[in-house]
């Protein structure tokens, strides 16, 4: 039996398994990926986003709590930013959700943020879809930050809430200014801080800036104190009305549309890339191209422009 | 005469117009890039990163100061997270360098961290390349957060210095972690709070464990006061330390081919990616795509392959 039929069957080691071969980006993946893909689509993603400091994980493993009380099976992937570096998850499911790790209704899977070629949106995208053929109803996805990565994950999920405490200093400001665009919620977490009510003035000043979204949808702002689990309830029946919204003016096909293409195109580039790079490995024409730069006979302008004349002859007119 | 040309000569509305070419994506810019690429990989640039909320521009402010009182010539890049978002840097040069913009020997300039297919990366090497080409001697390049762009912007400069401040949260300490490999040089700012002594032992541990480096050097640890100045001397003598040391072991030639090799790839990847998308728009095959991935007719991967094997003939087998 191929690992996606076990997964489909809900067995959590032959999920581990593909996660980790995912991770490796091993070419089995792909096929295992491919036979999956027809079982996807079903679950509910929610993204948590927001700087380091803010409670993201306490207000996750919350939220879990409230997703179990109510028997709905979830899926956890936590985006470690450190990963690039230390080649795994420091943190991760080990301390934070430690708790949940007992129940079998709940999937915990810290997510590497390696690779350049393909990076942590395509695997993130990518964990999901096992998370989803295995079942979980709801998929709860934590990042860390405001970068392009972030941007790509949010993309990838149905709701995406960001999470800001009271009192954080100007560069916190500059990066709330970032995010407000992609938020469809929004908490003030720490709600108890001083501040809280200057955030919330803040945050809907410039919401209401921004203007109109083009899918119609004003972002509510919720506060919580997640440590003491307050707020929680008042959160998950807010994004149940996002949800709900989505569907109802039909956006949530052209969510699932737009998807769709921006996952083929990230796909397509890394497949590209992997089968280029080989190709200029090959026949040692890198380290003629890195010699040729280091030496600035050539620009890497133009020695792109010639490598794309010869290897895509059909598409370049 | 070319823009590149009237870059070479110093002249600043040259260079302003020319990077704010590459950040709209100019076609002509590339041209400009081009001619560039000769006169550039003279200049000495320092990378500054690290969590919000740690002072990295205040640090950046100091350092520009000690230079100029070294004669030396200055670029500042200052990469913003909210780009993204906002569609251009929000505190940026207005606010927090604002002293030095009448300065001439200094050169600052913020960046939009938008784009999907070039990224921020990309146009921090084409902006460092400009800089470098006007004949600014030491360009600065600060960044927040630990993403994969600041790793592929770390991937871009001589000396890579990491911020941290006593006193961070847990989520902190998770980021601590990540950044240990991409740090020749840690500062702890804000080393009158409470906990220094902790963060530096901290540190010296995580250090320790990590092993030696593959270059053989040794990462100092500072400890600054940027706000008043203190320790920044210091600093830059532990940064000119680095780049001896570098030059001396030959190491810097190797970090130059692995720039030159990866930039060479980045141009590559944006370049493929454009013609690609170009092609695959015109005769409607994308949505076709969408179409078939939305209703799970046929999964990405495949789909990916498809077009692999159509327009890359002759890389493919």
């Amino acid at each position: 039996m191929s690992l996606a039929e076990k997964v489909f069957k809900g067995d959590i080691k032959a999920a581990s398994r593909l996660m980790r071969d995912i991770d490796d980006e091993m070419e089995s993946a792909i096929d295992e990926l491919k036979e999956l893909y027809a079982r996807t689509g079903r679950a509910n993603t929610i993204g948590i986003t927001g700087p380091p400091g803010v409670g993201k994980s306490t207000l996750v493993d919350k939220m879990v709590e409230v997703l179990r009380g109510g028997m709905k099976t979830v899926g956890v992937i936590l985006v470690d930013p450190t990963s690039p570096f230390s080649g795994g998850a420091i943190l991760g499911d080990r301390i934070r959700m430690q708790r949940h790790s007992t129940d079998e209704g709940v999937f915990i899977r810290s997510l590497a943020t390696r690779g350049h070629l393909g990076g942590v949106s395509r695997s993130t995208h990518d964990i999901i879809k096992v998370m989803d053929a295995m079942g979980k109803e709801v998929i709860l996805v934590e990042t860390v930050g405001v970068g392009q990565d972030e941007v790509d994950i949010v993309n990838a999920v149905d709701t995406s809430i960001v999470v800001l405490v009271p009192g954080l200093g100007d560069d916190i400001q500059s990066i709330k200014a970032g995010i407000l665009e992609i938020g469809d919620i929004f908490v003030i977490n720490k709600c108890d801080q001083e501040g809280a009510d200057r955030l919330e003035q803040e945050l809907k000043i410039m919401l209401q800036m921004g203007g109109k979204r083009p899918d119609g949808w004003t972002p509510p702002i919720y506060r919580t104190e997640a440590v003491k689990g307050k707020g929680i309830e008042e959160l998950m029946a807010g994004i149940q009305s996002h949800h709900e919204t989505m569907h109802q003016k039909g956006l949530h096909q052209r969510q699932k549309r737009d998807r769709a293409r921006s996952e083929f195109l990230e796909i397509l580039k890394s497949s590209v890339m992997k089968r280029l790079q080989q190709h200029l490995n090959q026949n040692g024409e890198l380290d003629r191209i890195e010699e040729a730069m280091v030496k600035r006979e050539k620009d890497p302008y133009t020695l792109a422009e010639e490598i794309i004349q010869r290897t895509l002859q059909k598409v370049v007119k």
